[in-house]
């Protein structure tokens, strides 16, 4: 399946320049100990045996918990152990969120349960729970025209009809809105709760989390995604009920107030300590529901890999640091926190690997004009993995953001997300999704761009 | 993908019958009105109608429960406005388990949550849960083979590898002995408790529940199937661990008594009184975990779907009767008390719709050899919807099981099951799920096959 896609992308690829694209300049060459370096990367075991380790032994690493200190340990341990330098923590805090019991039933007319799970920061119904009328709606769009008047009182639900894309679009404010601006919007109305459809792409009764946010003023109300199914569900029950449809709601997520995170970093260290450096970035933590396998469990053990390969070449003429973000998921704190201490105007360039475990399909870079031969040679070294060349005003990644604000260059090594959003923030995040053939595809895009950024080997 | 892989099987069969089979005979004609019949069924909006319907205003419905008497109640209610004769409920009594809560923890070495659902009949933990030390299997004999003083006190946990199927072969004592036989052969050695790898072929964290049964003289344990991931987790844990992995299961099903269940009931009555009946059968009950769309509501709007395209078409010279049996999930209840209050060999034939959603593929009769041109004429019937004539001595469904051993003749219209065993009798088994043109596809068949045996319609 992986190959068969991969051979149409391919096959798609080569029909239509002539159509779509002006006649490319002809791509410059490669480096041969590049594409030696990137070629003995599709072979990688290590990105495997970290994210298998990773996601066995320390398993769901919430942000601010006990298990993301696990997780830090274990990352410290394994980064050292690999032989990479300057391994540390730099700690910070940050308000906390746990979740609690979670259950939903429509009461009448159609008596079920329905499965959800709460979004980050939702309020509680307290342990007796909630119950409620349900009053539903098709998107956002909808809920907003409506008279508040209608909403007061009520559990809001809102649907949605995310598209699936490769690029991984769907996942915009033209489908998201229910999860991030929903909640705030509906507590403002004076609804009782807010469930949404989860946003997400598949049929799966496993639902999406993911952080909302209240504005300073607004008290929290509980607020849950519905599974996809279970969103069909109560829209077809409200179509099909002569009067009301009530509802209870269960949540008792909690606030524990401030609490340890960090960020893990390692180095490579280059051998002109006064040249800018290269960082390469992935978060840590997860949600709680799953082990985070491809978000972003696989991104650590993509760079780390890679990393590694360059380390055992010889010695690169820039440092590469390594930077396993913490407490991504829940408001980029580590992200920010990096970007407070440090300066963005060290880098080279920085990459972040946080979309999954498929296959890199495009190379991205805003590396400005003045680099375009650079980001040209970048994009000539991918090729052979079939990347195609991408835009040269592009890149980011969540952590590396605050970076990139302050001038970092940016790359995006892009994933194919045609099934991301299948996985994303769900109990199906799991190391079973994971293609180890296209993880090691990552790892050779990633070991390819390091082998042609850090100025040289030796 | 779906008229691929039909285009797929299609191309497969055009080019095996040479090495295969022998020639095959020239097919029969077939009679217009029959050849109309079915291929106005393919424009069907009924079966999904019912389906929907069920799925959605009864949702999940546990035999001997209030949800499955609500069904009961349903299913009259549609039957009998569907202009059926004669419908009614035959009400049985049976012993009833209902699910409790369901968590499983490692302790040590790496703590982390699995996923899991009890099977039907297990044991309880009590309130308080299960503390013990976990032995793993990587299937049954290894199981058996080892030594029961290894495995007294401890979570016994049982893998497997089913694989994947279009005739649901995978679903066979060879893969699953863990969950049929496993927990009272665990509880004969004394294990404290048992989990088996679901029975299943995906990879989604929606655990497979389904019966298991403890031998009299047998004290059931605790009994529960792990979703597959968390189980490939659990080895791998287990592969990893350096000492003891201990684990914390809590799980409190219940047995509530004796209930009432009953099989639902309604006629096509035919012209002749006396002539041999046709019986067309589902189960209306499903586990509690889902609504049940696949296992087996499909099956009823689709046997209901076909004898109602009979009644408007006129009169069938034999009486049509269709069986919504009752409680067949937990141990074919419905079945077993409709075989002794009837005669099986008053039926020319029965036949039962339990395999899903997806395209009927196969024709298998057991109509004995007297009647072979009779059965050939049904496959003749069948050919213009992909349906590949099948085995003359086959034929069964759960339900209809004990009818045929009382003498009567069965049919199967068999069904695609390469993704049965993804969804069957887990929280996936949804509306979500149901292709509408497959779903068509079965009422035209099951349509074409009544108008065929029904002895004329006028």
């Amino acid at each position: 399946m992986t190959k068969t896609s991969t051979r149409l992308a391919l096959a798609a690829l080569v029909s239509l320049p002539a159509v779509a694209i002006a006649q490319p300049a002809a791509m410059p060459t490669v480096d041969p100990m590049v594409a030696e370096l990137r070629d003995a990367a599709l072979e990688d075991e290590l990105a495997w045996e970290l994210l298998e380790g990773l996601t066995t032994e320390v398993g769901p690493r919430l942000a601010g918990t006990e298990a993301e200190a696990r997780a830090r340990d274990w990352a410290v341990e394994h980064l050292t152990e690999l032989g990479f330098a300057n391994v540390r923590v730099e700690e910070f805090t940050m308000p906390t969120w746990v979740r609690g019991e979670e259950k939903a039933e429509i009461i009448a007319p159609f008596p079920q349960e329905l499965v959800l799970t709460a979004l980050g920061n939702s309020g509680s119904t307290g342990p007796d729970g909630l119950e409620a009328e349900v009053i539903g709606y098709a998107d956002y769009p909808s809920f907003l025209a409506d008279d508040p008047a209608n909403q007061a009182g009520k559990i809001v639900f809102i649907s949605h009809a995310m598209p699936r894309n490769q690029d991984g679009s769907g996942y915009s404010p033209a489908f998201g809105s229910p999860r991030w601006f929903g909640p705030n919007e509906a507590a403002s109305r004076g609804a009782a709760a807010i469930i949404v459809k989860s946003i997400g792409t598949e049929h799966d009764r496993t639902p999406h989390t993911g952080n909302t946010n209240f504005q300073p003023g607004v008290t929290p109300i509980p607020a849950a995604a519905l599974a996809i199914p279970d969103a069909n569900q109560l829209m077809r029950v409200l179509e099909r009920a002569d009067g009301p449809v009530t509802m209870k709601l269960l949540l008792t997520p909690r606030n524990i107030g401030e609490q340890v995170s960090g960020n893990v970093i390692a180095e490579v260290p280059g051998r002109n300590p006064d040249a800018k450096k290269l960082q390469v970035a992935c978060h840590l933590d997860s949600w709680d529901n799953s082990v985070g396998a491809f978000d972003d469990g696989a991104g650590c053990a993509i760079v780390a890999a890679a990393a590694k390969r360059i380390m055992e070449a010889g010695r690169p003429m820039r440092t590469i640091e390594i930077v396993w973000y913490g407490a991504e998921e829940v408001g980029i704190w580590g992200g920010r926190d990096f970007a407070a201490r440090h300066d963005g105007t060290d880098y080279h360039a920085v990459a972040e690997s946080d979309f999954g475990a498929d296959r890199v399909w495009k190379v991205t870079t805003n590396f400005g004009e003045g680099r375009r031969a650079e980001a040209d040679g970048l994009r000539a070294a991918l090729v052979p993995l079939g990347i195609v060349p991408g835009e040269y005003d592009q890149a980011g990644g969540a952590d590396i953001g605050p970076l990139m604000r302050e001038g970092a260059p940016g790359l995006s090594l892009r994933q194919d997300g045609t099934r991301y959003f299948d996985l994303h923030h769900t109990p199906n995040d799991t190391l079973d999704q994971v293609d180890p053939e296209q993880l090691r595809q990552n790892v050779a895009a990633w070991t390819a761009m390091l082998a042609y950024l850090s100025g040289g080997i030796e």
